[in-house]
């Protein structure tokens, strides 16, 4: 008989996305005319930068000609795309990564559901909470947990709460874990660690000889140049951390699939004999034996990104972007709602009404005024009394939003 | 301190083809103007069909506009996609396939290596011997193996032999597995199931209620229209088979980067409990969590091989590769070589000359030929003794091989 992984029958039957979409299907089926306004699923709206499309049609040619043609590629991602990054996001910052300490990937989703794979079974994990719930998911498959309480939380997990008090952005925790899922700019709360804390969360590493996967999806939405973009800023970081980066966000890539990850050579963890072992070599060897390479005519649009041309486009985009983040902070503070997130990040976090549950005020938004969020809890324990906004939409329908929700919540 | 796998200790230090490159790269320091003919990795070289690059670039300009622009799309595969893929590969062979039992991913290599993760720690596996790597390595890293013996195998993995005795397609094992994996047409030995063969291989399943993990990427290169092409073709597979398919061989998209898996409601497994468990489920949730969906650009090209221009298109490149098997099958036959596959299949496995064992064979082809060819000892123990030709090249690099090969053995 084929024996099935028992883990995956921990996950709750239902995800949040798919709850999400029953809700609004059933809403729209009983009032067909409703115009509904979706600021729930962070995807982006804008389409291609120019640069980008160029890229990619010249890259469909190539693919067209014997002469041009590409096969198989290297399985890190093409020079032309490592250099790219290595300088652009990273020399021009006083960081010194290594070509091969980049390896490009279709994804962050995978990225960041697969980087456990190179731990132990019995690694013990920390996520904060609120969470972005692939990390959770991923080590709940692996088996590193037990199966999930009352409450919704893992034994075996580690929970860092972000609350009002610490600005949802925790502090290390006192005890030891082997590995500690951070998210900065922070989906799904908005919020972005300063410099200061990116310095405590490294000395706690250090210290603790632990591994931080840093999760820097949204950098390019940090508008303050005195706030660290990449975790490597930190002294210290290339000892202890592995970065995340996508181009779906900052590229409009979500149907696009590019992201990378860095895994610096100096990054050790330890094996049962308590020998040190570099972890960019069991990424290397986890990359290589599982993937194949993101497609060519993609990464040739990736790399479009950082020529000036792709550069000023997409940063036009973010600022398109953040501008109806703006907008939707400063139009629900007026409204009477707390707000968190909203500046450095796609996503605004706000206290739901009158102490109502996330999900009650999911139904009380849908019904009274058209818009779909993201109920808090769907996050995690801690999201209960919290919602998403995310700020990806046009600004016509930013701006009816705001006048929405300030008709119904006045 | 931060515990690794260490499982990953377990797999030799040096995969296959980086020791393949490294002894031609020293080889043409030596020789640098030695014309060296690359008949090693299974690599396509003709360029993507006229259909396939036209709809690229229609998908590239959608991508491009504000009111055709796509974000995410459907993890599973967009409807486009996954329809053409059950009519034309399965109802057109009477074969009813759900929409929901295939998902579109990123490449076969992915899902070959990612499939066992649905299945327990403890699930007892078989593999092939010789074998496509990725099927060991994968079991090993997830930790079902002891460390390789001084054979190179690896305890807790049930080996079946292939042999010139049963034509390198071994028949089902005496002993109960879990699950075992198949490939037909075979990578390594370009040999094929027949229906006959695959009727056993399903009857032995579904007595020991065992899985079938059938790996179907040369598929197109069948050209007996009497052997199956799909394991669904054989009555009750959907009740003990996944099936695999790439577009990568069939329609040259090894840089493009798209394949599916078939995944049928009907076939189940075991829960600790002795609960008969959906597989379908299991990938479902394994597939949402861990990917994002292919890239649309990529599922749009994929799509343009099932017009009946890019059908057209690609079976002619598939019939050039075949001829060139055919030269070099009758080249080398002619030449005193014993040569299996490459009928229906683009690789030739052949039996090394005087008994020389497959690096050996390698070293002198190529300081004799300048030709690269895949030692079968790579493939596993049983590879020893035998080596891999790929047909994919130009007709010119065939026939010059063919005659550099004859010059060299006669």
């Amino acid at each position: 008989m084929a024996r099935i992984n028992e883990h995956y029958a921990k996950l709750p039957a239902s995800y949040l996305f798919p709850e999400i979409g029953r809700r609004v299907r059933a809403y729209q089926a009983e009032h067909p005319d409703a115009k509904v306004i979706r600021l729930g699923i962070g995807d982006v709206t804008e389409p291609l930068a120019p640069a980008i499309v160029a890229a990619m049609h010249a890259a469909v040619d190539e693919m067209g000609k014997r002469e041009t043609f590409r096969g198989y590629g290297p399985e890190q991602g093409y020079d032309f795309l490592v250099d790219a990054i290595r300088k652009a996001d990273y020399a021009s910052r006083g960081v010194e990564i290594a070509a091969d300490e980049i390896f490009v990937s279709d994804g962050s989703k995978c990225d960041s559901s697969n980087i456990q794979e190179i731990f132990a079974l019995a690694a013990r994990v920390a996520v904060t909470d609120p969470v972005y719930p692939v990390y959770v998911d991923s080590n709940v498959m692996a088996g590193r947990t037990g199966p999930s309480g009352a409450d919704g939380r893992y034994p075996g997990l580690v929970y860092l709460v972000g609350n009002e008090a610490n600005g949802f952005q925790p502090e290390p925790p006192a005890e030891a874990v082997d590995v500690v899922y951070l998210c900065s700019p922070n989906n799904p709360t908005g919020t972005v660690a300063t410099r200061a804390q990116l310095e405590r969360w490294v000395a706690w590493a250090r210290k603790h000889d632990a591994v931080i996967l840093f999760d820097a999806a949204y950098e390019s939405y940090i508008s303050d140049p005195a706030l660290p973009r990449s975790i490597y800023e930190i002294e210290g970081a290339k000892e202890c951390a592995i970065e995340l980066r996508s181009f779906s966000k900052r590229a409009g890539f979500t149907g696009v699939r590019c992201a990378f990850i860095v895994v610096p050579k100096t990054v050790t963890g330890t094996d049962p004999a308590g020998k040190r072992v570099s972890l960019n070599a069991l990424w290397a060897r986890r990359h290589t034996t599982k993937f194949n390479g993101a497609s060519y005519v993609v990464q040739r649009g990736a790399a479009a990104a950082y020529s000036p041309e792709g550069l000023a486009q997409t940063q036009q985009q973010i600022a398109f972007y953040m501008e109806n983040a703006r907008l939707l902070r400063e139009g629900l503070t007026a409204a009477g709602f707390t707000i968190f997130g909203g500046t450095h990040a796609p996503y605004l976090w706000l206290r739901t009404a009158n102490g109502a549950s996330s999900w009650e005020f999911f139904d009380r938004l849908l019904n009274e005024s058209q818009i779909v969020g993201t109920p808090g809890a769907g996050f995690g324990p801690a999201g209960e009394g919290y919602f998403r906004l995310s700020a990806f939409n046009s600004r016509a329908n930013i701006e009816e939003a705001i006048g929405r929700i300030r008709r119904a919540f006045r």
